[in-house]
């Protein structure tokens, strides 16, 4: 009927179909999902647990279908095709490919592995006993070991699982990464920790602030870094997260705690700096499923940007807390000064989420070894307690009192996220890169966020990482956004200035 | 390769199919439409409406399919087939014949036409321009004209239309129904207008409530009445409305208004009603069609019981005041006594949606004489507004001051909602005659009232009005509970009663 050519038919069918995978993805992830962790009444969660697995099984089917697969065969590869459709192409071929490739029996004994594996885990911690959860973890790590084989690597099977978060990560860049980070930072980490300043702390219950202040706060930092209230809300949810129904509609959820009003701050930091990313991407590529950011480590890059680079710093609260003071009249904290020391403590802990900004890094590259050697074989998963006390002790000079505030703090390996921790490594590298590069076009960064041009740094962001989604690879997106390959150069940096900065108190 | 025989297996893949319809039924009507109307942020708006599209037409694409169709057929008649069987398959044929029934140009045709007159009646009215809104009137008439034939029906046209929304209600019937009732409300009107009691009434500012004060009073009514929070939600939207998406999880929005709290709290009280006869559905006919009321009127009769045969009662507010006065500090009515007259003035208006109890009748009924004077082509679209001035007149004593304010006030026929008004008069006859089936069984429901029997009220209608759902037809639903076809006789004692309670002010 149509005289269209072949190839614009294909595409145009190519287009509506990820555009209605879409539609359910978006309902499923972002809308029910948000309803259920903020408004859904107790007695509505078993149907709405129907609710979501038939979507999510409509989503599936669609995902998998012959029509998709044929499509995508038929126009790999095609001269003709955009840069926009090579990466759609992509999209597809790694949202299925990583299922597909497990035979379907293999697949469902992990599905049912994982259900209870996590149950498992969650009586262990409480009953803290390591013992209890191991033949899970055994099961588990064997089953990512078979994983890597399908999935295929080159050098090393832990490339094959950490690419299903970064894809092309590799253990060969990993740990040289890795390697310079931990030269650098656990001697740091010592020095810090022995420092007189420390003692200079004020009393813990200078971070009280009620809740309504929290929220005023919260709302006014949100507005601040430039997040689009008109395009998206801020609530109270369980946990702190971030949930896109589209760039139009993006939903922060943060939790506040009356006694530390840091917790609650910089949640709502990370996750509004996740937020403008979403809020960036362009509208075309709404429907085309490279309407999200370009990996795992690359949103948490922004995260920690907002979180880190720019919510602790000297600039920021030079910035900032006259505003602060303004909204809650009843924080105890004096200056500017103060708060900055405040919001960098450095107090190295056994539980990485209640670690510092510093310390949180050791915390994932204990997690990164151990796992790797636990794929390699080199490490069994009975010696797996002790080698996390050695490399606690070793790295951040703390023996964990029990299993539960040690290797059973986690429940990512119950729940299967294996190769999932290096990403924050990446993250935080890229976000370091991230604003070194502004700084070139820009100026220095302390010195915007004293004026408060958080116009211009937002506007830097959207354009050089946001507004092309997941059209470009993390590691093509670093590279046209810096000039340069990921390198550990400008986190280091980062680090040494600000601690010797917070440490030896020099002027800004 | 299943022993089962051919009839289970059929059955159980109809169940299937109604199972996963109501998934993708209650996901876009409730859920998704809930957070449209009360936390999307206002940019989300586009995508949404493109996400409800696409679920709608995934829904109408399995009602219409040729599988559930070809299952109707097989399962239709068997003796085999339970109550709640045959139920169902009257649902699905129900909820596809109106529209499978009209040819497809002339369907495509109405849709047009409809998304067109809301919004030529929307300016219409605004410019008080009658003449701006009779070509799309006569239109929508002609469709109607039309589609009564395509439906079929023994006696009138009107009969199909209104059996859209009340399956087998015929005008013969209505009419009878509608004479009774208008022979006694309007001489009612008319001895009640000119009673003396009325110029006792309070001052117009004695109605104020601060809107929190008001959403705690909502909050309390509603779990007085038994309304299940652990099983629903209150919240305030646009308007006044009630969504369920399970048993478990129905969720009424409510709006206030400072200036006159009477209107947030019966609204509340109205969606309450219904809110409850949701949550009382058994459980087993989730999945079925058959979780949902019988039928419109049914689901506005429990909203009437509760909003005025309960709310606008003695017995209700000897109970309930001196709760509101705990909970409202800002009330400036004085005792029961003068509650229970403000909330049931007698003010004849010219706006349906001003009206109060009594009157409101009037204006159900002049709607019902017109439409059926226009599908049977007896009355044409030019002559309607002076049609109405006259009825207003002599029901009403009212002459409306515009047609704005008369003939163009609803949105209604714009909207192609034709045969519906009439379920307003059977929802209050059901109401009453509830009520009095009620009061055989567990006394006087004054009494019950003010003793706080809320439980006994509210476990008499779940087991017999709520808790199946749709399975019978609204008739028989009637039938069942109060032993007897629909009748006037209930509702004009109750209006006679309270009527002469409150402009005589008998001791109760």
């Amino acid at each position: 009927m149509s005289c269209a050519p072949l190839y614009e038919q294909k595409l145009e069918r190519f287009r509506t179909l990820l555009r209605e995978i879409e539609y359910l993805k978006h309902t499923l992830n972002a809308t029910l999902y948000w309803d259920k962790m903020t408004h859904m009444p107790e007695k509505g969660l078993a149907y709405r647990s129907e609710v979501m697995s038939f979507l999510g099984a409509r989503l599936y089917e669609r995902f998998e279908s012959a029509e998709l697969r044929q499509l995508v065969d038929d126009l790999d590869g095609r001269t003709e095709n955009t840069v926009e459709v090579n990466a759609m192409l992509r999209q597809v071929r790694n949202g299925s490919i990583y299922i597909s490739k497990i035979p379907q029996a293999e697949y469902s004994a992990y599905i049912s592995l994982i259900a209870n594996a996590e149950q498992v885990w969650e009586r262990a911690r409480q009953e803290n006993s390591f013992s209890m959860f191991a033949p899970e973890l055994e099961k588990i790590v064997a089953a990512f070991q078979s994983f890597a084989q399908y999935w295929g690597y080159e050098e090393d099977p832990y490339d094959a699982l950490m690419s299903f978060y970064e894809p092309g990560t590799t253990v060969r860049e990993m740990d040289r990464l890795a390697n310079e980070l931990r030269e650098f930072i656990v001697p740091l980490v010592q020095a810090v920790s022995t420092c007189s300043k420390k003692s200079a702390a004020p009393a813990p219950d200078a971070f009280f602030l009620p809740t309504d202040e929290q929220r005023r706060l919260s709302h006014a930092v949100l507005e601040t870094i430039g997040f689009d209230f008109s395009a998206g809300r801020l609530d109270e949810g369980p946990h702190p997260t971030m949930l896109s129904a589209c760039p139009g509609d993006v939903r922060i959820l943060t939790t506040y705690t009356p006694k530390d009003f840091r917790s609650g701050f910089f949640n709502t930091l990370h996750e509004g700096g996740m937020g403008l990313y979403e809020q960036d991407i362009a509208p075309r590529l709404l429907g085309t499923l490279l309407d999200e950011p370009a990996s795992f480590a690359t949103e948490v890059a922004e995260a920690r940007l907002y979180e880190n680079i720019i919510g602790r710093s000297a600039g920021f609260w030079y910035h900032f807390f006259p505003r602060m003071k303004e909204l809650c009249p009843s924080l105890a904290i004096p200056d500017w000064e103060t708060m900055f020391r405040c919001v960098n403590q450095v107090t190295p802990t056994p539980i990485r989420n209640d670690a510092d900004e510093l310390t949180y890094l050791l915390h994932i590259l204990i997690r990164y070894e151990l796992e790797k050697d636990l794929i390699h074989g080199r490490l069994s998963v009975r010696d797996l307690p002790e080698r996390w006390r050695q490399k606690y002790t070793s790295y951040l000079g703390i023996d964990p009192p029990s299993d539960r505030e040690g290797v059973l703090q986690d429940i990512q390996w119950a729940a299967g996220y294996m190769g999932y921790f290096p990403g924050y490594l990446t993250a935080n590298l890229m976000a370091a890169q991230f604003a070194a590069a502004m700084e070139r076009s820009l100026g220095p960064l302390q010195q915007l966020l004293a004026a408060g041009r958080f116009d211009a740094i937002h506007g830097w962001l959207a354009e050089h990482v946001h507004c092309s989604g997941a059209t470009y690879l993390p590691g093509e997106l670093v590279r046209q956004a810096t000039g340069e390959p990921l390198r550990t150069t400008y986190f280091i940096n980062y680090l040494r200035n600000k601690y010797s900065e917070v440490y030896q108190l020099k002027p800004q």
